[in-house]
């Protein structure tokens, strides 16, 4: 297996980005290779730190790279030798078959659904996070892919996050909840009541029904569907409520215990280390005929190590045939 | 002044109604009165409490009662005689000058909508919730009233929520932010976009761009615009994961710190009240003609009277007359 990484992809390319390659070498198999696309002059005094790299790496060059803030597709039309676009370009021809990066997202997608088209089946990619919460581990899917998301995509994204956390996560038989606003059919907005409707009806998957913001940390289900707008937003909401109560708690406790800081500053780190996105190895981009793990912008090498982590088990536990055995029986909906 | 209270609506009626009115007489002018609608026989051996109550408090009977779990528009039909449809009634009728339940949402706000109208201007009336943040508060409009927004709609939660957060905290140039997925203008989906160049537009408003869902703790902004939807999605998420996070984080500590469980409960319990709701008083429905705030479902009796004190701040500060000025003032849009 041959994996790219985005070398210039994230806020700290390409230092981590080679880090987590470097790193990566124990999750490689007999003649797997990690492949770092971009500027050869960054990428090759980083390499140098480990003598062996040229084992299980190597570097194809670009010249150009995409920043986080420039507009997707016009970023994609006007930089053709950018890291991104030279690796997806890459797994399109065959040259490689994983695609990380940690660089901007939007570009991505629209990378991925330009080269790599999508699975046979598939309306439309979606992205979906394992977010850690203190009852065990949540696949959020669409966070961003798709900000006009019809029934059937989000429909979709229920069975493909449930493959993905079987395969990936080792959940038997995931319990899918549909984010509303309340329990009752009839809550919800219009997408959300016409999307209850398709979840219900398969038999093949394990519906839970609606569930509510506070229900991503109750553990009453394994996948929460959403469009990718509010996904989004929850992702990030998470991300820095996180920050900010540990934060006000500790400071609340610093007062009390004067004395114990070494304690509270290990509590705090012990819960960082539960909900660092590092940890879980970037969010694949479900439903494209291939597989790209989207990173963190803010991904540390271990972030990039992970990724190649998730990338290997990807392939070798045949996700993406999953989903399409899976969405070949199901019913089908018109894409209109 | 006179203020209406559902003494039947929260998970704990008429208990902490009742309580809640009898502790709310500090907020109470000469001459105010407080006003428990619902049954008479459940109401009145709690008001025996305070052999003072009928100095200040009255009470209506009223027979049926709204379930929190009955569909809104279908319940107001049928039960015309329940504390909710008959304290709108009043209000409706000048009988009382302000509406307080902690009852159904949905059917306050229809009951709202249908009985006391809209104030000259408005679109939509939107619920607008004070969130407690490690960075004080922040004002979330709309958190469910209208789960099908347009943008005129959202532009005006910004102006009203601006108007409600200057009255009742003192907040004196709110900024204001529109929640979307990134901050650059083209991130979003439609209804952000649109939304988006009708508040720049606005010279009365200080509105400092698109945040995004960490920026609700960041500091960034006072007042966050979003449509009912996800607003919803964003407060219950923010409870969910408060509680979540704090116990997560006291199981840590409790395994490094033993001995110090005291100071360990305390600090839950000031962090407790940072995030408690009951705090706030309920949230307004703005846009209406009429004052009606609605409370969480499980307030206590604190979170009803911290209500009574939002109501008279209400009235006092004559936001709705603020609300009608300043919408006269600004562009109209079509509401089509």
């Amino acid at each position: 297996m041959r994996i790219g990484i985005d070398a210039m992809g994230g806020d700290n390319a390409p230092r981590e980005e080679v880090k987590g390659a470097l790193s990566a070498r124990r999750f490689l198999g007999e003649g797997d290779k990690i492949v770092l696309i971009g500027r050869q002059e960054a990428i090759l005094p980083l390499l140098a730190e480990d003598p062996k790299w040229a084992e299980f790496i190597e570097v194809r060059h670009a010249q150009q790279v995409i920043g986080m803030d420039e507009a997707p597709v016009e970023a994609l039309r006007t930089k053709p030798e950018s890291s991104l676009a030279v690796m997806v370009q890459m797994h399109a021809d065959g040259l490689i078959d994983a695609c990380i990066s940690a660089g901007n997202t939007g570009a991505c997608v629209a990378a991925a659904q330009m080269r790599l088209r999508r699975l046979n089946g598939v309306h439309r990619p979606g992205i979906a996070v394992v977010t850690p919460t203190h009852r065990g581990p949540v696949a959020i899917c669409d966070v961003g892919a798709n900000v006009n998301c019809r029934p059937q995509h989000l429909y979709q994204y229920g069975i493909m996050a449930s493959v993905y956390l079987q395969c990936i996560c080792g959940v038997a038989h995931p319990r899918v909840g549909l984010l509303s606003i309340g329990q009752e059919d009839a809550k919800g907005n219009d997408l959300v009541k016409q999307t209850r409707a398709l979840l219900k009806e398969d038999a093949n998957l394990h519906f839970v029904g609606n569930i509510e913001g506070r229900d991503l940390f109750s553990g009453v289900c394994d996948v929460m569907v959403c469009d990718g707008f509010v996904g989004n937003v929850v992702l990030k909401l998470v991300e820095g409520m996180a920050e900010g109560l540990v934060r006000t708690l500790l400071g609340e406790l610093g007062e009390l215990l004067p004395g114990h800081e070494n304690a509270l500053r290990k509590a705090a780190g012990s819960i960082s280390v539960k909900y660092d996105y590092n940890e879980y190895g970037g969010a694949p981009l479900l439903g494209v005929g291939g597989i790209f793990i989207i990173c963190h912008g803010a991904s540390s090498y271990r972030g990039i190590m992970n990724a190649v982590r998730v990338a290997v088990d990807f392939s070798k536990r045949h996700v993406n045939q999953q989903i399409t055995q899976l969405l070949s029986g199901s019913p089908r909906v018109a894409d209109v």
